[in-house]
């Protein structure tokens, strides 16, 4: 494709793009087609001549966007928000259009400076110390692996690392809760420690790690010879935004000389607010950190932003120094893959960069806000109602509910499966109305309704809507 | 920023990258900045207030582009090509636009069952069995090590997912050369193996692994009682792009019952072209293979193809099932989130899809041809020329070559320092220039020149003006 091409359709797709997400909430929330509708609209064969742009633009209307949840969509209430503000889709859109790589500092010099600044901004906006320091990666789950690698080979005194698997070394075990999101065991075992050695933690009533009892464990699996490595706490867990009390757990990490990851995917956008950062405090005694800032803070995905303490520890694992990627200036900067797991490097830090620069820290916060405001009025709502229970604290912005229809007992075990029932009904005929999207989740065995407020274009109106729409769904 | 906005500033945008495109051949191709330069212009405090966004996009051309070292220059000869095919630069800014996520085929039906035949298209095209499955990855180093995690449960009856770190198991060992890509020995790290267990087999005259010494090596660690676990095998190694022996390795593979993982990084888009695929004669006796998109063929990064030939391992170690990820459909569908260690995931097949479908897979070919021409061109010009020799085979695109200066003897280690001293100087040169761009690598300790042809406006005329630059150049 030529660039004159590129500029002919390019205009068209912008276009496309403007009228999509002006037009977004006329759409249902949720696909409603079945497995496989979208795939018998596709050609069998791969295509040997090239179509017409403008005909192959033209499907994403055909057959993408039916194919689509639309995480966009004000009435997206489902997993956590994926913002992408259209800033952030600037910026996506100039990287791209760029194709450079940072494959070291000299590979792109401005794509390694530009993100170790915007990084610079994140920590300072977040409210964290100028001891750590940040690097882009993919995901949350990307940064668990990576961090516990690193527990592994600190706490194995690199052992794995040069001897490998059959070193008769300690057995290592590492401590997160149930309520860690599912990325964190897989990361825990991809890095090797085992089943048996993850530890679940018991929560106390409002689905935090309980500090006690972490304390308790680590002493009981230390008397039994046992290497205590690692711990994982979460600033707002998947189910219900329940947050660790990380100041204890990371005292107890410091006694015991366990790597501290926190987990704060979700609410470290929150940690914006100074109004919210009691919520992380301790978060200091960490090792690693992760916030997504591809969830509600706005930036289109792919964007974790993963901080580190002591960026040594990640060069001992993760560097490597062949000869067709040294450059002159190597000892002068920071070659970033050196950092993470990938070689190859977008220039993601653009879509921060820019996101940043055109919204402002001020109108994020703002945001931000609006949606704390907004949960807190259907919390409201939900305490209020007949029938309602909201099933966990509203730290943040999802809001956890159940409906018991009248005549049934959640204490009576009959009457709890006929509640789940009809929690899973209810949330199903909200996603296949297609005017809102919720999840489902359990939480001690028993399902509930999440709502999870915070979608760029979600105002009150919607949220108030949604509330109809509940409603509804619980009465057919 | 409102949807009005977004589309003044994306038609400011896209008429931005259409110039950049039309006019990079005008600029230096490797950046001239000294490191700290960029960061001097960027300010230290993060944005408080909203910028207009046409002065952050001002600043592509003030602060960026200066930066920046340019990939897609014609005369960009470094690394490996790294494409973004216009075509696929517009499937990122619809991907990026659309903002929807796959968590699991629900989350955006279209999404995975555009990605699942896109990969089917491509198995196609590589003239790949129907036995391999498919799934977009962001790096082949995230591909090697999901390979050598796998590598590990299989060979260990899966007893560190279940076990840990400390089971009294066999030491497992695995093999590949020292000409695999850094990824390589680097994920065998990461997944726990040990330096001491990564075995590197020796290669033959054309840096090409020597498989009757993979089966004697594999023979002694079995005599001494260690358990041999995975070999990767490189198409198109990095330095060279030598190719190393499939089917052979492949029968040993399956002889001795190792993991077999293929890094055709580089390589795997020659397939394409039917007279190319004795390259990798024996590729269907793998177990997982990677092939780059987003190098030679042209998506733009990231898009790493990850095939496999028993999705059922890759669950195995990779699959989680919490309840806020569950569908009703989880029973009919693949939910790619299951083959890869990150959860979230972009619509990256989308760009893949627009590429084939707006290029079309004979133009392509055709491309990559032109690049095969050009490198011959080159290699015959080299090796018709005074003083220069070609050190290694050229077999596809990347031609590596050494000045020696008249009255030097490669032979003699003093004339070798200085050959070296002498191909440093003159590649850097050529850097520095601004006329060209081109790898510096080591080879049997000594450095050479790899010209790696195959940027997507490299013509004929820029590979003839490259090799005036460098004859200028050692002839400094």
């Amino acid at each position: 494709m030529t660039p004159e091409e590129f500029r002919t359709h390019g205009h068209a797709l912008i276009d496309w793009i403007a009228d999509y997400r002006s037009t977004l909430h006329e759409r249902p929330v949720m696909s409603p087609l079945r497995p496989g509708v979208v795939a018998a609209q596709l050609s069998a064969a791969a295509p040997e001549a090239g179509e017409d742009p403008a005909a192959v633009l033209a499907d994403l209307d055909r057959v993408v966007l039916p194919g689509l949840s639309l995480w966009q969509h004000p009435e997206f209430f489902h997993f956590f928000p994926a913002n992408a503000e259209l800033s952030s889709v600037l910026g996506d859109i100039a990287s791209t259009g760029l194709g450079v790589l940072g494959l070291s500092w000299e590979s792109s010099p401005a794509l390694s400076e530009v993100e170790i600044r915007t990084m610079d901004w994140m920590r300072e906006l977040l409210g964290l110390s100028e001891g750590w320091r940040g690097v882009v990666q993919d995901s949350a789950s990307g940064c668990a692996l990576t961090a516990m690698l690193e527990a592994r080979e600190r706490a194995s005194g690199f052992a794995m690392h040069a001897g490998g698997t059959d070193q008769g070394r300690d057995r290592m075990v590492v401590y997160c809760t149930a309520q860690a999101h599912s990325s964190v065991p897989k990361a825990m075992l991809l890095a090797g420690f085992g089943r048996q050695n993850v530890r679940e933690v018991p929560v106390d009533a409002d689905y935090a790690m309980d500090a006690q009892a972490l304390r308790a464990i680590v002493a009981e699996d230390r008397a039994a010879g046992l290497r205590p490595a690692a711990v994982v706490a979460t600033c707002g867990t998947t189910a219900t935004t329940a947050l660790d009390p990380l100041a204890e757990i990371g005292r107890i990490a410091q006694d015991e000389d366990l790597w501290f990851h926190v987990d704060a995917a979700m609410a470290g956008s929150a940690m914006l607010l100074p109004e919210c950062r009691w919520m992380w405090e301790g978060v200091e005694l960490a090792d690693s950190l992760v916030v997504n800032a591809h969830k509600w803070l706005g930036v289109a995905f792919d964007c974790s932003l993963f901080f580190v303490k002591d960026p040594v520890f990640l060069e001992k694992v993760m560097a490597t120094h062949p000869s067709y990627l040294q450059s002159s200036h190597d000892e002068d900067v920071v070659n970033l893959r050196d950092w993470g797991v990938p070689l190859g490097r977008r220039f993601r830090a653009l879509k921060l960069w820019f996101m940043l620069r055109m919204e402002g820290a001020e109108a994020l916060r703002a945001r931000l806000r609006r949606d704390l405001d907004n949960a807190a009025w259907l919390a409201a709502q939900v305490d209020a109602a007949e029938g309602w229970e909201r099933v966990a604290p509203t730290p943040l912005q999802t809001v956890c509910v159940r409906h018991v229809p009248a005549g049934l007992d959640p204490a009576d075990p009959a009457d709890a499966e006929a509640i789940d029932a009809h929690t899973r009904a209810s949330a199903q005929a909200v996603n296949a109305s297609g005017k809102a999207a919720v999840s489902l989740a359990t939480l001690e065995g028993r399902w509930m309704v999440r709502l999870s407020v915070g979608a760029l274009g979600t105002e009150r109106e919607h949220v108030e809507r949604l509330w109809k729409v509940l409603g509804e769904a619980v009465a057919r």
